[in-house]
């Protein structure tokens, strides 16, 4: 079957309603844009009253088209647009893109407007892109509706902006390396990112996916992830998603009417699916062409060889900052170099030329030659000013860089290994360069740009997406579990009661202490002597939810008799409180290890994500903790307990011993499952737990259902 | 007195040693760089056969010079330059640029000759730039060695390196400002930062420095801190400093041989000097045209005013991120803004053309005068492709869109407030942006540059420069502390008693609790008595220097007879641990509050510092810690403190109560006067103090002083 963004990219025939016959409107730049991409079937303006434009026959109703038309294209005015979708579906037009603005984006009465359209669409089983999208390109289709020129080439962009598309372009004229499919989304009332995704990852003409989004609609964020989930040998993603910041949100709300969601949750997710999330338009596209051009990266050890010091040391700084290695070089590589280069050239790494490729271009092949014969380095940053060396000397030396171009492409060639070029005429059209990026190396203008490019290609080796079905930790009675779940339904808010809570998790295997629930102060001294030692006593009582607030713990109580005490007492301050059915859950005390927090919360955009961070009230202040889109497998369990600011302090920190980090993944991995398995759990805050040198151990939870 | 420098960059003559008639040669290029900087004095090329070079009388020594020379410029071969500089300062020239290498940056040898050379110059009352560097330029004084031609304009570069500032010439080259000055100044001789800095900030040609730098000499930072004390009217001066990481501080290391420093202090330094520091070449450009340019920033609000949502989304995150407020504009504003703009546009901030600047260019001056003349205001960005609409339009709107530029520089002028300009075509020489750049308005072809510019102009507005005395809270008696520091020089490693330590800091105000000092159980226990409540026993002897680890520190003891048996405890563990001269400090238990840290190092670069952070073991992992230069005052110590990242814990955190952040700040504040007052003090360490609602509490000290 086709894809339905098929019809889109690749019509047999296109009618835009609306072309126009004044070149600079709208109408009339979008009608030449798709004249001038060549596209290779027929054509149809609709127009009330011209004959022809731009040498094809115009006609006036999209009824009068003598041919099936699979794309059509609508911008005329807003209060035409549903008579104009009206004849699409009646003539069976598979693909309509509305580029006419004035629905959703304008508040309730233009999202009936859009949702009644859509429906329309759907029902006659078309499918539809915008309103208020700025039209779509594809290079291999012969489709241009956007009014500008776009250059060909492997990469696809799906943008939330249309103006933002246009910067995207831009790019492209000045970098040198285009589009294979560019599609401007507007309102999204139909296709959804996930659909997008879905065929450009098959799509043969793209190599590197960029996405600049400004929000997801609700479950998109997760759709997106599920359908990467298992495409490990998938294409790059590259995204570019602002709202990070008030202003930022504002904007986007009320440009796309999107959530712009949890930034750090965004991240997470982006991250988890093996998505490269950039900060910087300009570094979406200069990675993306790294991504699009390079051979894959097989180490994150990268070699800098450059012109001069200054260049080098700021890319240096650059790689590493972003996670590549700068390593010494082995003393063969080392060796290999000082035979090519002169006893002032630094070869340790970076590599300096120290003048000497300006005068003598051959030598920077042979210095790439040996470097990427060094099986320890993955990869390697030339720096400088390649390029341009002809502005410095005689024509000749120029004839003789354009030939050491070429010698670096057959170098690069034979190794098979990424190579990224700097030089501050990577701005310019030099001769030398035009052959470098013919070859597919990559040239940047700036030195950062050169670093974050190969640092992208390093991130998209090392992108790990998730498995479709991670190997299982917990085997929960299922029964036992709904049967603990139905009893929230009572319960104040859905929050169950503490028993309730640890009874849940202990069912998922969390490493819940043993506890008794107390109804008298005989029952709660009975309950101390068998758990011996000190105990706590937390009060249980129908909304009791915030307990430290009326004073409903007592921790430290030592022996039956000062448990039966503090029975009493938490039966005083729970009359006080107005609880009528208080009964005190008894629970050994926990000394010693970390406290630390597992979380799960159900994001509108992600769905089910844990948390994992420092717990206890110090630690809490500074927020150290970190997101993952639940189910997850104890390797991504293990790189998220790692990500806290506070890792140390598991390791083992000031003659303390190390925690059971093993421990802690587990407890992880269970509640991502826990998540998955009851979409009624709302919310799960296991604080603190504490990780043991052997051991963890669950002090407090709470467990906030949904209340049907 | 006239300036060294000047001699430099507005001499009355210069010589070129070492002039090639070879075009493409070093000595080429530079020698017609030279020429067509269109210096007004005499020129004077000496070389050993040529009669003349490019149309100057060339001579084969300088002691053939008919005339006097204040500018030699040395490029002859390493083996010829002793020879050169000996000239040089047989005929008194004041100014030599040594631009060949091989001396200081190859090793031992080099750097011997390097110093006999500066050595030499000094002595004759000359002074030197370089050797190893790339020449200078002097957009005024007609001078350029550099051997590239470089625009001129009213930003200042001072670079370590030749290859980033041809870098910065390049961004001059593409961005349309050029330079005053540029000084490369190679390994650095003889003038340091500071003398650069100096003359920079009152050269009336000079609107904005720009400094590249890979490390600095010892003490250099500090010299380059003070020249900035006090003077808060001067210029803006930007710093591109790498080496954060590993492998860019061996490059560094490599290239100047100075050093790169703690990145956290230098970063702290740079900021309490005012000084703004970046992180990528190009954003140092272009902050650097935007505060060389626009008029002074009066607040941080800023509207964002822009074609369409996606480029405004992007605008306004980048700026909400980089501290600049995108807040909703005032009432009156958006009315105002509503009876310019058609329905559909968002007037609330960001403010959006939806399509109409691109018909009628005119709003866009009326728009900026609204939104300059809201007060509330501190600037705008307009941010979108003006300057290109003639791409998609006819002439006559190219026409219109031309004179909406001069109309809204007329706007700018008018309103004496900042606007800077994103527009996708910023890499473009189109009429209408040149109409902007005449005007001194920044164009940015990048939108997160246009908010990195901005951002600059009020980080720039808001850089507050040390004063050079602060006042001053500490009194000490000066014989007291130097009788107390005496001693430490018989305690191995410096390390001062803790009894001294206490005293010392107690001279200087620190709020130190009574203590005793006990040689005997009962001494002990009489200690005990006065002070009441529990206490601390701590270990004092010759050589404890670990307390801890030999069991040194006996905490919550209540009572007579239990510090009587805790001094006997401590005392076996020391006998156990070799120490002969056991006595026990005694001082109250402090509970509560929030454990913080202050200290005081010596860095090499910048001198005295002090460091504030959270304390205790478990925050200390965290390294919660922050840096100044000492002494500072106390405005600078609060800004400070409110820079931890667990800065809540000390405003009061889930109902506890605040701590006396006041006292943090005098903490700060004396220990910083001490570190002053005392330049052998090498290392102070108040960890932990208790900061306690009303009061702080030093709870354990060291101090470190230099062994002369």
């Amino acid at each position: 079957m086709r894809h339905p963004l098929d019809y889109f990219l690749n019509p047999a025939s296109v009618a835009v309603i609306g072309a126009s016959t004044v070149p600079h409107k709208a109408g009339g730049r979008r009608w030449r844009s798709l004249v001038e991409a060549g596209f290779p079937g027929p054509l149809y303006p609709i127009h009330p009253g011209a004959k022809e434009i731009l040498g094809h026959r115009a006609y006036p109703s999209l009824h009068d088209v003598p041919d099936p038309v699979e794309l059509a294209v609508v911008l005329v005015r807003t209060e035409l647009v549903p008579a104009a979708i009206a004849d699409c579906v009646a003539l069976k037009v598979p693909a309509i893109v509305v580029i006419t603005a004035g629905f959703g984006e304008t508040g309730p009465e233009g999202r009936r407007l859009e949702e009644e359209m859509t429906r329309t669409v759907r029902a006659a089983g078309s499918r539809l892109i915008g309103p208020n999208c700025a039209g779509l390109f594809s290079a291999s289709g012969g489709v241009n509706v956007l009014g500008w020129g776009a250059p060909a080439g492997p990469i696809a962009l799906v943008s939330q902006s249309g103006n933002v598309a246009l910067t995207f372009v831009q790019f492209a004229r000045e970098k040198g390396l285009g589009f294979s499919r560019l599609i401007t989304v507007g309102n999204a009332a139909d296709l959804r990112l996930p659909e997008y995704a879905d065929y450009l990852l098959t799509d043969p003409e793209t190599r590197a996916i960029v996405m600049y989004l400004e929000g997801f609609q609700p479950g998109e964020g997760r759709a997106l992830y599920e359908l990467l989930r298992g495409r490990s040998a998938a294409k790059p993603i590259i995204v570019l998603k602002p709202g990070k910041t008030e202003g930022g949100r504002r904007a986007a709300l009320s440009h796309t009417g999107a959530l712009a969601g949890e930034d750090r949750i965004v991240d997470a997710a982006l991250r988890q699916a093996g998505i490269l999330r950039v900060s910087e338009a300009e570094e979406a596209w200069d990675v993306a062409i790294a991504v699009a051009s390079l051979p894959p990266m097989r180490t994150g050890s990268v070699v800098v060889v450059s012109d001069g010091g200054g260049h080098a040391t700021i890319v240096c700084d650059a790689a590493n900052r972003l996670g590549l290695a700068v390593p010494c070089l082995s003393e063969a590589t080392r060796t290999a170099l000082g035979k090519l280069l002169p006893a002032r050239s630094a070869v340790i790494n970076p590599v300096d030329f120290a003048g000497l490729a300006e005068e003598e271009p051959e030598v920077i092949p042979r210095v790439l030659d040996v470097c990427l014969g060094d099986a320890s380095l993955g990869g390697v940053i030339l720096a400088g000013h390649f390029g341009g060396y002809v502005k410095i000397a005689t024509e000749e030396l120029g004839r003789r860089e354009v030939a050491a171009a070429a010698e670096i492409a057959e170098v690069v060639r034979r190794h098979g290994k990424p190579l990224v070029v700097h030089t501050i005429y990577g701005g310019e059209r030099l001769p030398a360069l035009e052959v470098l990026r013919g070859a597919g190396i990559p040239v940047y203008r700036s030195l950062e740009a050169s670093a974050k490019a190969l640092a992208g290609a390093w991130r998209w080796a090392c992108a790990r997406r998730p498995t479709a079905s991670p190997a299982r930790r917990s085997r929960p009675d299922r029964s036992r579990v709904a049967s603990v779940l139905a009893r929230a339904q009572v319960q104040a808010g859905g929050v169950l009661l503490e028993p309730d809570a640890r009874e849940l998790l202990a069912l998922y295997g969390l490493p819940v202490p043993p506890f008794r629930v107390a109804a008298t102060p005989e029952e709660a001294a009975r309950a101390a002597e068998e758990l011996g030692g000190e105990v706590a006593l937390k009060l249980v009582g129908q909304g009791v939810v915030h307990k430290t607030e009326i004073g409903g713990v007592l921790l430290d109580v030592a022996g039956a008799l000062a448990s039966r005490a503090g029975f009493k007492t938490l039966g005083d301050r729970a009359e006080a409180a107005g609880v009528t059915d208080a009964r005190v859950l008894v629970t050994p005390m926990i000394a010693g290890g970390v406290e630390v927090v597992v979380g799960l919360l159900r994001d509108p955009q992600f769905g089910a994500v844990v948390m994992f961070g420092l717990g206890g009230v110090l630690v809490e202040a500074l927020e150290d903790v970190v997101f993952r889109l639940a189910p997850l497998d104890a390797d991504e369990a293990r790189a998220m307990i790692g990500e806290i600011r506070g890792v140390r302090l598991l390791r083992g920190f000031r003659g303390r011993p190390p925690v059971d980090v093993a421990a802690a993944v587990d407890l992880v991995v269970r509640v991502s499952e826990l998540a998955a398995d009851w979409p009624e759990i709302a919310e799960v805050d296991v604080n603190p737990v504490f990780l043991l040198p052997q051991a963890a151990a669950v002090a407090d939870a709470r467990v906030v259902v949904a209340i049907g």
